[in-house]
């Protein structure tokens, strides 16, 4: 083992038992094995999944068994690891991919090991981020360049689902329409710029929401509420329809306007989950129009980290909009509260307190 | 113009009026421009369409427009041509591209022109094939080798059909369902295996069809009326699902089949026609499987004409058990009969009596 | 026929015969067909191979039939047209691609039009645009947006060569070395900038081009004369080469550092031409390297021009630096002359004097 | 560890320093680590590296480092394995990956481990399979469905480059070449078959190789020595060349063959390696005609392989023809000759003798 930790135990936002809410604890440092990494946590950043946990929703109630550590957005400092640990030393500037891909599955030995059947997420299924310390397998650890600033390398996981689905088929040049806009919305945003989407329809109710669109360089920011989007946007494309929609938002309303503003060959990626069933007419909606429909989950491993990290490193992505609130973790019931509000975007989390 | 006809009538299926029925009348055998040819028909097919037509439904009553020779399914010989024409001559054996595309677009100008915005179908829109001549454009002809079977050359445009569906994404060494064993879905067994998929599952469950998939050299036939098809396809495959699966039905059943069979990354190409809205659960279905779903429409212009011609060439294709009635023109309302029954498959028709 | 011009004679650059040189004559406005639009000629520009048919070089020799008015990349507005064109009215803005495929070959009908086995060049093999007028068939004809500076629309050619380039691969996120900055290579340089190329590297021994190059906002611009360009590459990539060459310059040297800076698994795309063959190692160069190595030719009818156009709305090209020199069309060999010199870049020839 | 070997000893070809030739000796059974498994070797089978390791040619001096077992393509029984293997278990029927991929540089974390910058392979690098055991790595096991005969488990190695080289592109309904017509030559004719290819063209001089190109079913084959290989390819192809190359020779000629044949926008599949530089006419081999022209190396891991087996399951494959020798170990160098004749294709060994 290299490195070592002269403390025993760290703080970290526990979820206790099966019920909403959760506690800071002083809890013991996690041990970790031969071939993982322990990190000290520099800055997480807080996901929609996580305040689904914190009430203890459904999905929660079914997927999470307390105690558990959540939190899987983070960058930090390699502060140990175990003895067949090669690829990092003490100090290096790490983040991680959370989902714990089998390897030994069909999707994993083909390149797609990010819908791994037996996939488990650091955060969700074991201890996470939220907390001083966090052990990470060596595989899933991603070493960062210095220059890039600890505020975007926490948010990594989230650009990736943007990342992953602006470039899950052809972009440059293309039109291209954002249903959606929480921060992934928000991120593919600047993503779909960055890479020549030539124009942007950013479509959100929540003004707060639009309003970051606004400054994330979307051509475009309609209200689906106050303005006929459909009209709008066949005006401003010739009446063709975008080429691709980038669903983001999981909503009825929201997927039922991806099909009908996207044209006739084009692309629709989805990305935001749905709670219930969608009501589809296959023929107009899919098959006259001879369009393609995606399911996009996680990231490519390690496609998606190549592809985020020169996109960063270029200089190409103005994330800071996105990022709306930091709060030290002791604060971390605030900033769920802060999420229900609707003002909030991506809210940075600091264990040792905001820096 | 080049070559001409010494008769001024012929005989054809007449749609007269916008009502249930057809007629088999004399008319005047149509002019052409200078651009057009002038087709002898040899034989003609029949599609679920002309069912429709005959049967004026509500799809009909909505797009036909009386009187109309309908029939876009067909071989014959060149009989004569206008003065632009220069890829034809008299008594070549041809077939026909039925979709006309506009040419103008964007799809037709980037190689989509099978979506067409403007398309005109002959046979649906203007006069067909189900008559002693048919005038086609030549940009639409598709010249022939002779040592194609009569027969063969007939069909070929549900088996564009086909061979569009399942070559629109990977293929070979893969595992692939058909759901709904109709012309087209027999046609996409035989090309599938012809291409190199290494087990297929045909889905259907009326027995006439069900037969002749065993005789296509389906791997699995499958009824889901008696068998829990989920499951045989889970254990055939290793717990996996199809990597593809090909929808040819159209109907809920089918199509909710196809998305609990589907493996994690696998496609669903659409091709059956629904008439009503059906209901996903967007998560579970795309999302979380990471499939890609598409919408497959006609036969792409004219990369397939060429792939379904090697094909055919190479004696790949064994189509026989699809064609089980052979009628004369005058028994076109026989054969409308013979549909309904279920028991036909491709019925062809012979506008000078059976050869 | 629809339009008229009052005039009867023009003004045009005439190769006369079969020797170096070029002359300014007056001569008859072209006529047209019935599916022809006559353009009167705004701005047009000069492309190498202009410079070979003045210079009468060896591939002049075997391709061009004196006498022949030269000029294929031009702007103009639509001044008359024939009775079938539908798609143009007097006054547009248009410019063309001057390859006119056959329609019929196998290339045409598979959507690869720009590799026709049967093309003809207008300006190269019928008379262009170096001109008051020139005739183009309505299929080629490309209506611009007034917002598009006649300046870009003129060199919409070269323009869709670099575009058709960069976009023959993955490029988003990519590094990526151009090597040869001649017109077409500066603009693939702000077209892989555009459509998010993270570091691009030009690589070129002229400094003019070099100066322009910077301009064009290349990340790196190397001198192969004075600098050890593979190590540089190898230095600022972590020693792993770039991810695509796009090799512009067709010179031996050059090919060989495509080869030598490509990483293992990328893409080198080919667009400059050769006039000798050219040694490689392919076990060393290619195979065990598993490079892509792909042909570019043309530009994709019509996919490109759609990209091109996009891109230009949008503002995500300044294409500025690489226009040098306006001249009028009287000056033209005065044009040749300052191209000879290496100092000049695009030149914009104005039949009517420069506005 | 699970499993165990009564013996201590095994006999083994050995390369025993730096010279030609090679011994059967006794030595040691290896030993394993924790993530390994120990493989009772059942047939390995003969490569053309094999046979320069033996004669010790340059590639072989500037590669190998003796004492070295060879062999690297084999299949066999796990006789047991370390602690923390988890997918096999003693008895199990499998073969292995041989290219041992670092699992960390870019082309490893991206999919493209075949290309991977740190490969080792096993029986070149290491000790390999022309013994009665092989230690492999569990993560390079490949487990095999009992029902495949031992004779093609233990070709694997050549049927996936044959694999990965045909589907490296479109293959079906395409006419095919292959240049070369050693066992992945020949595996390639199989499999091209198998996948859709609708015409296949062998190309190969030495006459028992033609035979048994005859013998996998290629539709012509043809003898560069005594016949006009493009004139006859063009008139078979209708004068348009052949969609797709798989270069198997490395061979001057066959190379330049290559290129003369290939169709416009066709694809050449490198994969014969060449000993010296080749010349080539970019202009007019590549660009003008926009072809692809790829460096194929190894299998993909692991879609290769699981492509190889359903192939091999499905029965789509007859390689009978292409294995010409079976021999017991003790006559290894007896093998070699055999190989030095031509008359042999694939050589299989028996560390045990001939079952």
């Amino acid at each position: 083992m290299a490195g070592a930790t002269r403390e025993r135990t760290m703080l970290a936002v526990v979820k206790p038992e099966k019920a909403a809410g959760a506690e800071i604890r002083e809890v013991k440092i996690p041990t970790f094995g031969p071939t993982d990494v322990l990190v000290k946590v520099k800055v997480a950043s807080i996901c929609g999944t996580d305040l689904h946990i914190y009430n203890w929703d459904r999905w929660a109630q079914n997927r999470i068994h307390p105690p558990l550590i959540p939190g899987h957005e983070f960058c930090g400092e390699v502060a140990a690891f175990g003895d067949e640990v090669t690829s990092v030393k003490e100090g290096d500037f790490v983040s991680a991919e959370m989902h714990v891909a089998c390897g030994k599955c069909l999707q994993c030995r083909t390149g797609e090991a990010h819908i791994c059947q037996n996939v488990k997420i650091i955060g969700v299924d074991t201890d996470g981020a939220f907390a001083e310390y966090v052990v990470i397998p060596e595989s899933n650890i991603w070493k960062l360049d210095p220059t890039i600033p600890q505020e975007y390398a926490s948010i990594l996981d989230p650009l990736g689902n943007a990342v992953h689905t602006v470039l899950a088929g052809e972009i440059a040049a293309k039109s291209v329409a954002v249903t959606g806009c929480g921060p992934i919305g928000l991120f593919a945003i600047a993503v779909a710029k960055a890479v020549g989407a030539t124009s942007v329809f950013a479509i959100e109710v929540n003004e707060h929401r639009a309003r970051i669109a606004r400054e994330m360089q979307a051509d475009y920011v309609l209200n689906p509420a106050k303005e006929n989007v459909h009209d709008i946007v066949m005006e401003k494309t010739g009446g063709l329809g975008v080429d691709v929609v980038l669903e983001m938002a999981g909503h009825p309303d929201s997927i039922r306007t991806a099909f009908d503003i996207v044209r006739r060959g084009g692309r629709i990626s989805l990305l935001g989950l749905t709670s219930k069933p969608i009501s589809l007419n296959f023929s107009e909606d899919i098959i006259f129009k001879g369009i393609t429909v995606q399911g996009i989950n996680g990231r490519r491993m390690y496609q998606t980290w190549y592809q985020m990290t020169a996109l960063l490193k270029s200089g190409k992505l103005n994330l800071h909009p996105v990022i709306t609130d930091r709060i030290p973790m002791k604060d971390f019931s605030k900033a769920m509260e802060r999420l229900k509000t609707g003002e909030a975007s991506k809210i940075l989390v600091y264990p040792n307190g905001v820096r």
